[in-house]
């Protein structure tokens, strides 16, 4: 049976001014009425009911997400006291999972991307259920690039698996590549990005993780033994892990692992910039709320109430929240933390953050 | 005895998106707490008390000219049905300010620049006041360039006048130059600003007026006739007077004109990149409000509440307003209005106007 296991313990400012302290990216409106967790879990719908889906989040986040998730009360909601990186937090999904279904088959994905197409990404994730139910493989969605990003990781395909179409073992993990190399990749056509979307049998995962990881397996089964997953227990689970992603730790690190090539739009929105490439673009400006743009061509324009009106500057991000506004080169958007910083150190700054 | 005639008909859309329809630059606070007229009358008032002080304003405009000058019940406001440039409004009040005084000198102002050493300015009033009391001249103030704008007319000195520092006969009035002119006129110290304030007698006034603007002299001596200045008066006159500037109408045609070398810091605040001459630049960012500013030299950032954060945007203009948020380069500061007719003819659009 399949579960599903949001990982919505991002933090980050890169989306500054809208993200602060307390609401990270998969708690934004970015790209329409929802948060991002929220277009996640009603994604995951058709496939999984919300009885078995769980959320991974920051302890002080629980209350985002269910303000984020309207219906969520029959969401599982893991609070994590500190963040340990993915591997812990799969781990700790995989225990609630696995808990009264043997057989549980996890969908692991990240609460705060953006997709494009979400039948295809429903079909890609029930292919490769499908295959780990049988197997002992762990499997992950590869998505077919569009573009030669340096700032993914990516998977390498190897043989194709039986003949079900666009299902692969995956030859290694490659870290995020220069840009000679990702033109490669995007030209060679063996390699997909790796969107940190997993599905793999309770079971197989476990295993790989006492082999792989014993120093999340260990503690894993001491909270397996404690019987509980509340706070106190969970505060004993992290406070005896090292911090650590699950592409690292285990997957890398595995020996037998599948994909699924998924041939649907994606993106990670790592800042600002990124909306250019999913926000609507009338006459080329790139707009959300209301805006008006003269000889701005490829400007990225988001409004939550004011007009924003920009003049001769092609390619500007211009963000406006009732309280800030953030103007900024596309090409510089990761360099929005810059003034998340100068905002940490200014008398006062803090009311910004 | 010295009268104030304050020209503030003024309309205009050049600081959009602070200067809606209704708010022309005069009633702005740009610079401070207070608009620009009211630290006009201010700056005015060592010298003339509001008693002899004259407003002269749109007739739709008198309510901001009331809400600008707390203090404004002794001031004269004369409301004009439409606006005919400066001729019919200067008239207008030599009329008022003489008619109990018919030794009336008259201190002509526009309502709406910017004076950086309000007691040079003072001072240099006072003295065409002194000379324009014992003369039949007309007299302005020279201001003294400290650039080559090409923007501004420019007045070419003649001889001195008796013994009195700074005074100077005009020979003779010149349009706005183009650069290389502008920069000999820089050069060659022979050359004021013209500033559009004027010093004279009443007498003097309409005795040139009537000279070399009859088109305007009749009908301001029906209006004298009527022996009112309601507002089915100045319908009457505004109906009868051509739309005429009184540089071009009077000043430039007279025989005798004097100037007053005004030897402190001037702008006419054309747009918002004139704030860069006026606005304190703390680490070369010119700012007013909550800002914050990386790699953005030069820059101007206006906040009326947000914060205003810009990084890798030398030169950028970023104003914010309660509902609007505009960004431009400084160069192109005098494209406001087409931000501005865009909003004419989009659907909703006069909201912001």
């Amino acid at each position: 049976v399949l579960h599903a296991v949001i990982l919505a313990g991002g933090r980050g400012e890169r989306f500054w001014p809208l993200s602060r302290s307390g609401r990270a990216k998969q708690f934004l409106s970015l790209l329409g009425p929802e948060t991002l967790l929220a277009r996640t879990a009603a994604r995951l719908r058709p496939l999984v009911p919300l009885e078995r889906t769980i959320v991974v989040t920051g302890r002080d986040q629980e209350p985002l997400v269910r303000e984020s998730l309207s219906d969520a009360a029959p969401v599982r909601i893991l609070g994590e006291p500190k963040g340990r990186n993915t591997a812990p937090a799969v781990a700790l999904g995989a225990l609630a999972a696995g808990r009264n279904d043997p057989d549980a088959v996890l969908l692991v994905v990240p609460s705060d991307a953006w997709v494009g197409d979400d039948a295809a990404y429903r079909a890609a994730l029930e292919t490769a259920a499908r295959h780990a139910a049988a197997s002992e493989a762990l499997g992950t969605i590869g998505i077919v690039p569009s573009r030669p990003e340096t700032g993914y990781g990516y998977l390498e395909l190897g043989a194709p698996i039986d003949a079900t179409p666009g299902l692969h073992v995956v030859d290694r993990f490659v870290e995020k590549p220069d840009a000679a190399t990702a033109a490669a990749y995007l030209a060679g056509g063996r390699h997909l990005w790796n969107g940190g979307i997993f599905v793999m049998r309770v079971a197989a995962f476990r295993s790989a993780l006492e082999r792989h990881l014993p120093e999340v397996a260990g503690p894993l089964a001491a909270l397996e033994a404690d019987g509980t997953l509340d706070a106190a227990a969970l505060d004993r689970f992290y406070a005896a892990v090292p911090s650590i992603s699950i592409d690292y730790g285990v997957m890398e690190r595995a020996e037998q692992v599948f994909t699924v090539r998924g041939a649907f739009p994606w993106d990670d929105l790592g800042s600002w910039s990124a909306l250019a490439r999913v926000l609507p673009a009338p006459d080329g400006v790139h707009e959300r709320g209301e805006t008006l743009a003269l000889d701005s061509e490829g400007a990225i324009l988001y409004s939550e109430g004011s007009l924003v009106a920009v003049l001769g500057l092609p390619g500007v991000i211009v963000v406006q929240t009732p309280d800030a506004v953030l103007a900024l080169p596309a090409e510089r958007a990761q360099e929005v933390r810059r003034i998340v910083e100068a905002l940490r150190t200014r008398p006062g700054g803090e009311r910004w953050l």
